[in-house]
């Protein structure tokens, strides 16, 4: 069942510009409860920008670790509502193995709008999950690495016309765009093109960079590494913790990349230079 | 019970720019989880910067629904807990009347990150909040409007080490700022300056506009909202949802807010000109 999925709302608003007013039309990211249901029970609402619901839905079940592999989602699909406004804003998840532990859900998994660990209801669940180290043979040459901003800016297609999205892109280590996903929810953006990958059985995705457009925030840095991604790099800045978490299970941080230049947090081993000068101390 | 809460981390990263590299020491935001605790049992979890935790949990409370006045708020203070690195990352709520109708929260109150009403576990949750359109005399002169955002800018202490926060700031019609708070979270930002009207008892805010570093989303509004702040205003783009719910609710909301130039979204009744020239059309 396929739904067309609005990404973007058209509505007049007023522009003020130095004491002068005017009418003018206005294109506005789209921003909708995404309803996620587990083997027939509400598990969570998430806003989220309409489109590619079920990868989303996909990204958070395997992200969150509800499920531990993607072939334990055994189906997506949009759910039926007796509400008309509510068409399309729910997915309905089949998923196999302990992932419908609902007791252990209750318990650890209140999260919202994809926002990751902060989501469990205990301090001590924080640091329970059993993330592994991502490929320690990736190479992202830095050049290449600069080049990722401009490509995942120049293909938000939404973002373009709204100016207000987030964006998560999926890159190879030749700088090649595989999958570029937006949301008003930074979260969301990553669980859609983890969601993507998942459905195309690339998980883990131990060759790829993932740049995102926001901050690097703790639970960034956890969906990354549920995916096996190996390098993340954002324009703006990671949070301690963030750095924390990167360094501890070795994945290569990278912040503020602007132009041809940027900061490495952690495992800078990963890249290398244009001119072949390996970034060893 | 006062704790120091660490905003900021300090660390040496390696900073690379246009092919060189060196080693830099860097401010980074800091990023903790804040377990919220009502009554004796584990509310939610949010990650949050430290510092005016109690006020963030006040302005979670009260803006997410948890309890409808502040005074039902009989005490805030830091839990105890065995592990040391947890210390002054859980508040103790105790709160009076319905609001401990655990039940109720299992049903309708999954949130993180202080993420609004994304955080409900039912879409049919999601309009049935009875909030009331703040206060409709409240006036804001377009040339202070323009003022807002290098005020903001100007008092963000830990942006200006970091680059990594967002602000959310309280101002009078007068343009002079009341509160200023920083997080990682945009949600939390905004808590933390509702936590603080509430322990001031200004609340409802009628008289006041909040400016936004992020965003203006669904769950920023219906926090403003919720505190009776009748004009809200960003750096940066609404959603769709966000621009309904602000028509609907009769609050002004502004956007793009960049020198002098904004856009008015709803509400545009409550903004007057430098030279007095209302805006009506």
């Amino acid at each position: 069942m396929l739904h067309r999925a609005r990404s973007i709302d058209l509505t007049q608003v007023a522009e003020w510009s130095d004491g002068e007013l005017r009418r003018v039309d206005d294109y506005l990211a789209a921003e909708e409860p995404l309803e996620i249901r587990l083997n027939g029970a509400p598990l969570t609402v998430t806003m989220r920008t309409p489109g590619h619901d079920l990868e989303l839905a996909a990204g958070f079940l395997f992200t969150e670790g509800i499920v531990e592999r993607g072939d334990q989602i055994q189906s997506l699909e949009f759910g039926q509502t007796e509400r008309e406004e509510a068409s399309g804003n729910i997915v309905e998840a089949t998923v196999s193995g302990n992932a419908c532990d609902s007791e252990r859900l209750q318990r650890n998994f209140f999260t919202a709008s994809s926002c990751g660990i902060c989501g469990k209801a205990s301090i001590d669940a924080i640091r329970a999950r059993g993330l592994r180290a991502p490929n320690p043979e990736f190479r992202l040459d830095a050049d290449v690495l600069c080049t990722l901003p401009d490509k995942l800016r120049s293909d938000q297609a939404i973002f373009g016309r709204t100016g207000g999205l987030h964006a998560a892109g999926l890159f190879t280590a030749a700088g090649e765009l595989l999958c570029l996903r937006e949301d008003v929810g930074r979260h969301n953006a990553v669980d859609k093109v983890v969601g993507w990958a998942l459905g195309e059985r690339r998980v883990p995705l131990g060759d790829c960079a993932l740049m995102v457009s926001g901050r690097g925030g703790f639970e960034i840095i956890q969906k990354a590494l549920c995916a096996g991604i190996p390098l993340l790099a954002s324009v703006s800045a990671p949070s301690g913790l963030a750095v924390k978490l990167a360094r501890e299970m070795g994945m290569t941080l990278v912040g503020f990349l602007r132009g041809r230049r940027f900061l490495v947090y952690s495992g800078e081993q990963r890249l290398v230079n244009g001119q072949s000068v390996s970034f060893d101390r």
